[in-house]
């Protein structure tokens, strides 16, 4: 097989992931490679777990990147944790939710589930029946940002009753971390997780995670070894976040450059306007979606500015439409997964993507698609609401 | 905390992994992202499943990239095909075989360990003892480069064995693929792994991986699923390998992107030209260091010529000589594990760092520390040694 050079075609990242990455980051991923125990390199990851702690809002020793995607750090959280008989109860509300109970019972634990329609939020008073009901729990497992279904799950009740019941708090924040605040250490999150190609823009293939003290000596003392050895929290403690730096698996050296790089990005901007940032231009392209009559499927007040999940009209053939914008625009969309499959759009502005051009560009061809097909009989107006909301935050 | 660009030192890689990348591929590091289910990252997927066939030699179907380290390999060969109570043979030599074991147990399995001294092979007559005294066993699996002691495992009689028993037969070529032959198909290895940052001259973060058709209808027809779901491979056939493209995880796009380009450099060469060039430089380096003194652990015919592991003689403090070597010289390369620490140096020349420079570089630092240190009387013999062995090539 002969193949040319691989030059990838120009794309607006606009799906649940990943985002665009800057430049910045790309040219990190191209420096040369250091050997993973050279002193420079050991360096690099403890400027990195400084990095990922003020991200994750916390003073955990054990915050780290994990050596795979975000659905590593998920297994890694359960997997460490978890042992046979382990009641885990778990929110379920779409797929992720669904993949978290899964994998508690692949580790032999016992998923309680507690379900909400997609679209839609656990319900603490439900979680709380669950801990009731269901004697010791060692954790409740939820989903911050539901990629799924765009609903922006509030944490605040599900980790008083965390505490009061005396069970570890895990939050999938894959989705979240670095475009709304995940507040590890105010919430008493005990292990936290993410990845690192949505709101922190730089490529898949890491998984941001942190695990409080209590959480990691939970992990020391289990009474089986962990059935992970790739994702041991208690060998891997040794290499990343002990000072012993001592070998475990050789680190992702360059996939860790650009991280250390896309960190110092988000330390640039700060939280703050970071979120902001999310917010304005989530509220802009909503006002511009609206106008095109794509309603958002969460409720006000639960909808993440990240991943901004509408409804498609039934007339919409809305993957012919996908497929058009990837193909004539270069810009890609999320379909709807699972029961959502047909019926709803995701569009992500995270991180990078989360700016004013990819917004307007995306309202641009979609006015453009729907006019050619009919479905649009007065156009401009998207972009009139977007610049709208733009045009007041600039006042 | 304000940080600085990160500008990595000049280091020659000439450790353990992982080695030098060239330019091409950081190059092919910092390109644009695709959406990982964008159609031209699928094709490109396709494109490195077909180069992935030819270094691994084989027409497997299931023939992928792991979103891991080769130590996820190894899990993901292991997690796949070993359900509680199975027996596995495993080849324990060193750390890999050692690992092996572990990831069996944490499995559930029962590891019937064939040991042989570190810098020693498996003797195939024990494993077949082993096969005759263990009742039904469902893999044996061994280590064919093993990475801890520079030995190379032969795997004919084994894989005859296998075939013979009825068992799977699972290798370890994190280390050897793409620098000796790995014939998957001519052997009948029903699971192979590796990594990218050894012989294929990537950065760390992917696992090379194939699957026979018999070992993965075993993984499909588990009793009870594949504890981990992040490398349960009955679901990532449906992603990368069974063109259906269902989404698992997020690719890590960036990371293929560079091993698309190492494969197709590893192509360009030719599997026969390079595993020669590894060969010669190799016989160069041993030279070399036969002239100062550093003879080899492993037996003539055992040697893996892209991992050089020599016993350092007790009058030379190895450690103080190895990190001078970094930070003097910036040249890497590796010390002894576990029994073999302190005792030993583990020189890699592997992929891009099999080259006449490297070796003359790194042999001309030795002669001069050596010789600052009173430890060599006529200096200048290691480079000849070396410069002898290319000279008989190239005549």
């Amino acid at each position: 097989m002969v193949l040319r050079d691989f030059t990838p075609p120009s794309r607006l990242l606009l799906g649940p992931g990943p985002s665009l990455v800057h430049p910045r980051v790309l040219h990190a991923l191209s420096l040369p490679l250091l050997g993973h125990l050279d002193p420079v390199f050991l360096r690099l990851m403890d400027e990195i777990q400084t990095l990922l702690r003020g991200v994750f809002q916390t003073h955990n020793r054990f915050t780290i990147a994990v050596s795979g995607t975000g659905s590593a750090g998920m297994e890694a959280s359960i997997v460490n944790l978890v042992e046979p008989g382990d009641a885990v109860i778990v929110g379920v509300n779409g797929v992720f939710g669904t993949r978290l109970a899964a994998v508690v019972e692949r580790c032999g634990g016992k998923a309680v589930r507690v379900e909400a329609p997609w679209g839609t939020c656990i319900d603490p008073a439900a979680v709380e029946q669950a801990l009731r009901r269901s004697g010791p729990v060692k954790a409740v497992a939820v989903v911050h940002a539901e990629t799924s279904t765009g609903v922006w799950q509030p944490l605040d009740e599900i980790a008083g009753l965390c505490r009061r019941y005396d069970a570890l708090f895990v939050v999938d924040a894959v989705t979240s971390l670095g475009g709304v605040p995940v507040e590890v250490d105010r919430l008493g999150i005990d292990v936290c997780y993410s990845g690192t190609q949505k709101c922190l823009s730089c490529p898949p293939g890491l998984a941001p995670f942190t695990m409080s003290e209590r959480a990691l000596a939970a992990a020391k003392q289990r009474r089986i070894p962990c059935q992970s050895w790739y994702l041991d929290m208690a060998l891997i403690a040794e290499y990343w976040a002990e000072g012993t730096r001592a070998y475990h698996h050789t680190a992702p050296v360059s996939m860790l450059y650009a991280l250390r790089e896309a960190l110092r990005l988000v330390e640039e901007e700060g939280l703050p306007a970071r979120f902001a940032r999310h917010r304005l231009n989530s509220d802009a392209l909503l006002a511009g979606l609206e106008a095109l009559g794509l309603l958002p499927l969460p409720a006000v007040g639960r909808r993440l500015p990240m991943l901004n999940c509408v409804t498609v009209p039934p007339h919409i053939p809305e993957a012919e439409v996908r497929a058009q914008l990837l193909a004539e625009y270069g810009i890609e969309i999320g379909g709807g997964l699972g029961p959502l499959k047909g019926t709803v759009w995701r569009i992500g502005l995270m991180g990078e993507s989360a700016a004013e051009a990819p917004v307007l560009t995306l309202l641009n061809a979609l006015e453009a698609l729907f006019t050619r097909y009919g479905w649009l009989t007065t156009p401009g107006r998207a972009l009139q609401a977007a610049s709208g909301v733009y045009g007041q935050a600039n006042s």
